[in-house]
């Protein structure tokens, strides 16, 4: 049976410890998976990455608040009355189904968006029967999906797992906003975990329960929707796939410049149009080629209750299509006008050089951590003969250098161990490997994506000079150890090429 | 009224942006804490400083899974049967409380640990009433402190939040094992929210439901409990506070060095003598004065169930007094083996060598991250004469440099905000203040902890200088703008001193 490059990369990746279905031993619950040794490094750097962008260079304030929301706040926010799947049960198997999905998967067809009344009558025109014993499926009815629990003794207070981390950021709205010194726009973002209670997830890291986001909101006057740098992105393409072209059945994107989709109406404002060309710079950044990236904007149905413009962000991978990795989406003052009617405080802002109030507009760029690392992983994956390996970039590849020795013996592994504990008290992530031949650990390091690896041979003992070999393109150097860890800090960091840190050598 | 430390503290804490009670639009909820853009920054790098210890340094692997558990792992974990508070009710007022607690609040007294028969023993015999209105407590029983949830639709599966990360390593035991080569010991880490169901908790960020917790799982042969390291801590003092000592109500701890607790017996083994110095240095890394850190040794009693011997470590605080900020288990096979049982999975390990089978015995270092986090506010809090400023340690500052302009005219905040920009692609985390005069802005920044402040003033337009201004000392140098990354970089991260970096200015 021939396998497919999703089936080759998560064997790879439960093998050498990216990611795996978690509770294995206990027979597994869908929508979990654990990160392992590397892919936990890995995430931690998309999400430096993401921070390197948002945090730092933008200058956004981070927060970090409770996973748990009392009751109030969702009801509030809409998610109580509007975060339903509509479900339906196999009446022969019991099997629980999103009707969405098992119609998708019965059919092919997507039906996301479509009015209720008119799923039913789909379904049944459609004979959509259990794709798993093939019984008849039961009337479809709603679900919330939000993890529901109880705060403190005697179930008086109910909570509820965040179905997003933005609630809290417009919950402290005020605080934030005196935090900025009361100047708008400026913007907020909280990295942390999300959750969704999916009926009958079957699709690997790509429909998780919980999952980790990283969300962006910004918060602006809606007379003003202008950004001050927007004249840096004005001319950069972005590939758009709009929703009357979707629902006319077209598949063709278009590729407009950023202030063009601005001035002909097809994106909302200078804002979302800044934030969608850093999405897609940020996506490139981390090594999804630009072919592979579309924005798709969605169609009023399939738009959340708080939105009334979204755009998503979708990376092209083998085995899933188009997959969705962030989501665009303009807010309005939905979030601030509801929560200042349920909490009765006054969230609007005054603009004293305008001398009115306004309550502020928000757009928020969304991403989804483990999608992109998903996406990441599969776009890294490379076959080349009996070769295969990660390429990942370097900044992120969660082992920065593997250190060995030569041969298991005359004191090259002494020395080799000398070598990794320095190099790991001056931060490198770096790892040992002593078994088998040479070859094959630097083929076990290739398929990790660890760029660099260290080789303390016989030479070493004489002149403490060791080899730096390169995962792309398997040339190597030599330096002198006292060098290593700049030679290591320019190559990582600095986007050095091999032959500037040492001397090339044979092959 | 006289403020204390803490409360002025906090005061500052809120409004600054470090951290301020959750959810306060809807009149809040207790033992939830949001961390602000400054809070979160330090938490943060409290995070990272962690992970240089354990990960980096110390080798140990990390992974990263959900923190809703099914209810098989829990079971299995003793935590469905002994996560359990006792809990009473006022029979006026109807408020709940921990026994424990109100015991404490009442009585002054600490029954942590005593057997559950004697505890409504106790309290009757001392008269406890309700520390709010005066009524009477009803009846003592348990409650689970966990957070119940459902997976999925139906009621069908009951999930918990993890009321800690260890399971997850524990039911991973075999993909690690097998991604650490096979070899013992080998350690684990994981990071991320724990959570605890408080009944009713009145202290803050000292006791919260939500928490962020690092903790570490070392899995040993329990014949060979060695640390291969351990020569290198071996002479360095640990000051331990005995359980027999608590127990004969000495307050008195001892000083021993890390060697000799071993040998004499006193702590059970080299690994957990080694934790014990880490700990120790991590917390002083942090800024904790070595007089304020002490071990104490858990009685029988407070133990928890799957502990043989807990070391807790703690810092004095003026307001809390000694807080537990990390607890040293030795859980013995104790997960294991009852992970064994449970799922029916062999999870002892072959040991080729010595050719006998053995279950991994484990040494769990476990951070609780935001009490560290106050901990170290507190610790930095200095007050001189009119003076009030954070002495954080500089890699651990959130804001890492201040940048203004002298004057907001001349041409100088235009200036100030390409310096700006330009330390903030450099990915210096840096802040700018244009608002009130230069003095004002400086004790602005000094009452965050930021440690150098940039100015630009009219020297710069003429020759690109600018000054740097040293938070503990206000001392200033002046260097050349395009020298200022290559000394933010000396000073925040090779510990220069000021006078290295530039010319010293007169005052």
């Amino acid at each position: 049976m021939k396998r497919d490059k999703h089936e080759k990369l998560m064997d790879l990746a439960k093998r050498r410890g990216f990611i795996w279905p978690s509770f294995e031993l206990y027979g597994g619950v869908g929508g979990f998976y654990d990160f392992g040794p590397l892919g936990s490094v890995l995430k931690e750097k998309i999400i430096r990455k993401w921070r390197e962008y948002y945090v730092i260079r933008e200058g956004f304030f981070e927060i970090d608040s409770p996973s748990i929301l009392p009751e109030e706040v969702l009801k509030a926010s809409g998610h109580v009355d509007h975060f339903i799947d509509l479900m339906t049960e196999c009446q022969k198997c019991g099997t629980p189904f999103r009707v969405v999905d098992v119609i998708k998967e019965v059919t092919g067809e997507d039906i996301e968006g479509m009015p209720r009344e008119e799923v039913q009558k789909f379904m049944d025109e459609k004979h959509v029967r259990c794709p798993d014993c093939g019984g008849e499926l039961g009337s479809i009815f709603e679900f919330n999906a939000m993890f529901r629990t109880m705060i403190g003794p005697g179930t008086k207070r109910i909570g509820y797992l965040r179905p997003e981390t933005a609630q809290t950021i417009f919950i402290d709205f005020k605080r934030l906003h005196r935090y900025a010194r009361g100047k708008i726009p400026f913007g907020i973002v909280q990295i942390g975990r999300g959750f969704r209670n999916e009926i009958s997830p079957r699709q690997g890291i790509i429909r998780l329960r919980e999952f980790t986001m990283a969300e962006a909101e910004v918060f602006f006057d809606p007379q003003d929707p202008h950004h001050p740098k927007f004249s840096n992105v004005a001319g950069k393409k972005i590939r758009l796939w709009l929703a009357s072209d979707q629902e006319k059945g077209k598949t063709e994107t278009m590729e407009i410049k950023a202030e063009q989709a601005v001035k002909n109406g097809i994106v909302c404002n200078e804002l979302m149009a800044y934030y969608i060309v850093l999405t897609k710079h940020f996506l490139i950044d981390l090594g999804i080629p630009e072919g592979a990236i579309r924005f798709r904007q969605q169609t009023p149905g399939q738009r959340a209750h708080y939105s009334s413009e979204t755009w998503d962000a979708e990376v092209l991978t083998e085995r899933f299509g188009w997959v969705e990795v962030a989501g665009l989406a303009y807010r309005t003052d939905y979030d601030l006008r509801r929560h200042s009617e349920f909490s009765g405080e006054d969230l609007s802002v005054f603009l004293p050089e305008e001398r009115r109030k306004v309550i502020c507009h928000v757009i928020e760029p969304s991403y989804g951590i483990d999608r992109t690392f998903y996406c990441v992983l599969e776009h890294s994956f490379v076959q080349e003969g009996n070769r295969t390996y990660l390429k990942l970039k370097r900044e992120l590849a969660p082992i920065e250098a593997g250190v060995f020795p030569l041969l298991n013996r005359d004191g090259l592994p002494e020395k080799a161990i000398t070598v990794l504990e320095s190099l790991r008290l001056k931060g490198f992530h770096v790892e040992y490997d002593e078994s088998g031949s040479i070859g094959r650990r630097y083929a076990r390091a290739d398929e990790v994506g660890t760029p660099y690896c260290v080789t303390i041979d016989h030479q070493t003992l004489e002149d403490d000079t060791v080899t730096i070999r390169d995962r792309d393109t398997t040339a190597q150097v030599r330096v002198k150890i006292e060098e290593l860890p700049k030679a290591l800090n320019l190559l990582l960091r600095e986007g050095a090429a091999l032959q500037d840190v040492g001397v090339p050598m044979g092959l």
